[in-house]
């Protein structure tokens, strides 16, 4: 078994290197490790065609975000990695989050290929795995941690719990938020149970969507509106700027819009839920309000307020 | 030790793929779809994990849309292919449109990581090359027609008004929509300048944004929202399903999505305008109204007037 493993690692690193030789044959002098680029150490905002974080650091000078280089500080979890969990995983990618870790049990089919993200010569791949490469191509100053299981086993949850308290960016401390991207009522109340902060992607159940032997439809323009507004609104709260949205829903047929906000229920059911809500307002009380400005002093309790632990 | 033997044989076969999809691309013609997968001559709407459009097919049985397979008559050209165009490209080539001619003067650079689609080795490439590579490796069933120019020259400008009066799905035939993902005004007027109908996914002109020395911040999130938007609307548009929206703005600072309908100006000082809009008024008046029941002779009037030729 030893020697098998071995064997699989050489044939492994032989590949990569063969690959990596015809992609810089086919773009001379386009980087090296797959073909993909360089890794860089320190987020630079000169503005030259070989620095991909130039267009994220302007944020800074259009005076939008006071520092857009704290993004590498973040570990993000995101639970689903299929329609919009994909692409969400790919926009922080690129922003240059400092830690993505992908939790998915699914394997990538020909009929996932409606959606953006996975190509169809990744059929037959884990999601997380596909997705782990081609996101570590696009942007290697990302860590990447990913867990090819379904959370909402016993012995899983055990393991995924344990991975959002230590999995962050420092090994030992808790991952910063946790975004649910599943499309069943199983996997969501499963991350409700996990500690907060939490942001949730509320797609609609897909069972709910089902009729007898029928496949809920799918397109990638929604996924795309959807990853795209939940990842403007991590930026938002992570970095602090604009105003963080509690809910906002996307009727595709209307472009309608609507929004709400969402407060955790005093009475809920769940014991774990009530002792949460109790410590967030503790945490609330706690915040150091004198030493931010009034402006920001605002911002900075709906954003809390938003990222609080939904009750169902 | 099983599972880690499991992953590397995962692992060497990904590559193995990935290899032969590299070697089939410096040689052309070598291989059907790049490693991807075989063209479909029927869409199906059969619920297996090996069939591509089984999801976009279930709008049929939803009720959503009446005859999905349509898409495959459609030519769409896509002007701009930057961060909006690329991502529209990509979404329209996963719903499986007939046609989609691009037209892009610009190379991939690293500095573009900031938003979706292109990947660093891509870098040096030009726009519409890499794009066409990406794209018929997704869906070999979609027809691609890339053009490596600046539509604003003289001398381009004729071959591009050629290309959308000639270039659908059959030679000869026009084009059924020209979408304008371009950032400057200079391009979004000679846009405006041809046949109709015309959808335009109106981005802030970058010079607006740019100040001494600084490029425009840009992040995926807003790119992928605009583009997804975009295609949501061309979909509506051209399937005839859900109301499309004349004009949609996205603020995502504050998550706001302000609508309005723009009409065309009479007195508008291009003389080809005012002609188009004549001519627009006599198309619209010998639209065949007794064929179609009341409710879809709205939609249609609809589309047609979000569709109609804006006007500076």
């Amino acid at each position: 078994m030893a020697e098998s493993v071995e064997r699989l690692q050489q044939r492994v690193q032989e590949l990569e290197r063969e690959l990596a030789q015809e992609r810089n044959r086919r773009v001379p002098g386009s980087g090296e490790g797959g073909g993909g680029r360089i890794r860089i150490e320190k987020m630079s905002s000169e503005v030259v065609d070989s620095n991909p974080y130039s267009r994220l650091m302007a944020l800074k000078r259009m005076g939008i975000v006071s520092d857009y280089e704290k993004i590498r500080t973040f570990a993000v979890a995101i639970v689903g990695v299929g329609g919009v969990g994909s692409v969400t995983a790919e926009m922080l990618t690129r922003c240059g989050i400092g830690k993505l870790l992908l939790f998915d049990y699914d394997k990538v089919e020909l009929a996932n290929m409606n959606r953006l993200f996975f190509q169809p010569h990744q059929a037959g791949l884990s999601k997380v795995q596909a997705a782990e490469h081609t996101l570590r191509n696009i942007n290697p100053d990302v860590l990447f941690e990913v867990h090819n299981y379904n959370i909402t086993t016993v012995e899983n949850f055990q393991h995924f719990m344990d991975r959002i308290s230590n999995g962050g960016l420092e090994e030992g401390k808790p991952v910063d938020l946790v975004l649910s991207c599943v499309d069943n009522f199983e996997a969501r109340m499963t991350i409700n149970t996990c500690a907060p902060p939490l942001v949730v992607a509320a797609n609609i159940d897909e069972k709910t969507l089902k009729r007898e032997g029928v496949c809920a439809a799918s397109l990638p323009t929604t996924m795309g509106v959807v990853a795209g507004i939940l990842v403007q609104n991590v930026l938002k709260f992570l970095l602090n700027f604009g105003t963080v949205s509690f809910y906002l829903g996307y009727n595709a047929m209307q472009d309608f819009f609507p929004t709400m906000s969402m407060k955790p229920n005093p009475q809920c059911d769940d014991r774990n839920c009530r002792k949460q809500q109790e410590e967030y307002k503790k945490k609330v009380a706690a915040l150091p309000k004198q030493e931010v400005m009034q402006e920001e002093e605002e911002i900075i309790h709906e954003d809390n307020d938003w990222a609080r632990r939904f009750c169902h």
